[in-house]
């Protein structure tokens, strides 16, 4: 799946993922009534609503990207429901042979993390069926747990040549309150990607390994060292846009050879048609859609631009 | 619900939570034989057995304990149906009046996190309504990302009266991998705790607070420790029975006043049946609820002996 990502970034020429992390008040009104109207308002509503948007979001942008991030709590929040709209919206994903990042930033024990691998990447033995779950192409991991926790995510990669994206150094503002505690002088997120460089080293695609690493846009000098530090991950870039980064931050998230590096817009695109910029365009609430669209042609200007 | 939960161990005089997370290698062949019936060797059908397995299993042990704690991973390992078998057990054990731990070690950016905790812990509104998501009582929460990960729950956690449990020690055996590192000559467990303690303050029941922590009973030096750092965390402590943790092992974790510690067992509840010492006794796959019941017992017994 990691060659599959790599070529789909060089054939849109789009180092860019979508994240389809749908809050309801980014929806128009017009898919919020129909919505309600039909399902109550009820997380059935909500879910509803949700899907309608994410379709005429992904049916506008598809053939400019090579991948989608559904940020999974945005589903969750809807309970059951929800998580039905978050399936929806992978398997439509995949209609549209996008490579679908499943941001769920799971991690548990051993037995734990190998039943959430396989949920959300693999198979699992029912009776005498292999059975799917939720299907995502790569999955957000957290590594607080260690190896162990890590671990059975890697069997499943190297199984269905699937991958992760481990947490190293997150684009919140309170990151650092862990992630950059010194440990031997060096600050943890360090250590963090030194250990996904190893556990990378024994799953490697063509030229980058089947696991990555989340580097936040909002932290561009511990991007440039992290790069470094594992040359053969792919970092998932968060942060971009709404959270503050910018095109010129995301230079150094990148390798010579102008891959390695793929960065996550959300809000940005999602809820583009709610922004001046797209509104001064003519962009009505009922095109939405399209001001999406627009955003990611910007978006992918920007990043061409700095690099 | 830290006072309910502290209620109901000082009435059930049991400081135990029975761990559900139904491996389908636990569930005798009777129940799976006829939910594949039923419903097919599909996601439904392993959803059917692992719901009809807990439930009998709370039937069984209900009135012995606090407290139940389902692991969202086994369940959502089955997709969309496994998360319908979730909600069925959670709601199942709020009408035996149990208290829910949901572990599900969410964790995220402020936004997310939020979501997750309405998901979980809160309500999410939906036009003029207000709905809920899962529903849980307590949600084990990922420190990773720091205070504004963790404060979204808090802030439910107010407006709710409900709680989290944050990772601070894990039970597994490379938890020492980013846990231990020292920071200022001391392990990064301990900065998490201390920071626990400071998270709490601000949302106290009557003797606890709100914001608890996970300690695992493997590690029982330094859950003396953090029993001490956390003075008003309550702490969930898994790792105990087929982990490895013994009850002489727990001394530590508890305050003075014999409360501030819940002790989890998963397999070694739901998967009685299974062990010699119980089969021992006459129990047959058919009474496998029987056998959860005598294992309760025992490991209340166990506790007791060692308090």
């Amino acid at each position: 799946m990691i060659n599959k990502l790599t070529e789909k970034i060089k054939k849109t020429n789009a180092p860019v993922v979508v994240g389809l992390d749908p809050m309801l008040s980014y929806i128009p009104d017009h898919i919020k009534t129909a919505a309600f109207e039909k399902c109550g308002e009820t997380t059935a509503g909500a879910a509803e609503a949700v899907w309608q948007y994410n379709k005429a979001i992904i049916d506008a942008v598809y053939d400019l990207i090579p991948a989608v991030k559904p940020q999974i709590a945005m589903y969750e929040q809807f309970g059951l429901e929800g998580m039905a709209a978050f399936q929806k919206t992978v398997d439509y994903c995949h209609e549209k042979d996008l490579v679908v990042i499943g941001d769920v930033k799971r991690g548990d024990i051993g037995s734990t993390s190998a039943a959430y691998a396989s949920g959300h990447l693999g198979k699992v033995q029912v009776g005498s069926k292999l059975c799917s779950g939720f299907g995502e192409d790569f999955a957000t991991v957290n590594p607080y747990l260690g190896t162990d926790g890590i671990q059975p995510f890697i069997d499943v990669c190297k199984e269905e040549k699937k991958g992760i994206f481990v947490l190293v150094k997150t684009s919140n503002p309170s990151s650092g309150e862990f992630q950059d505690r010194l440990v031997d002088n060096r600050p943890l997120y360090e250590i963090v990607g030194e250990k996904v460089a190893e556990w990378g080293s024994s799953c490697m695609g063509d030229s980058y390994s089947y696991v990555g690493a989340v580097v936040g846009a909002t932290y561009p000098e511990q991007g440039k060292i992290l790069r470094k530090l594992m040359p053969k991950a792919f970092i998932l870039v968060p942060g971009y846009g709404a959270q503050g980064g910018k095109g010129a931050d995301l230079v150094h998230f990148f390798n010579p050879d102008g891959l390695g590096a793929i960065v996550n817009s959300s809000r940005g695109i999602i809820a583009a048609w709610k922004q001046e910029k797209y509104q001064a365009k003519g962009i009505a609430p009922e095109n939405f859609a399209d001001a999406s669209r627009l955003a990611v042609e910007d978006m992918i200007e920007d990043i061409a631009s700095a690099l």
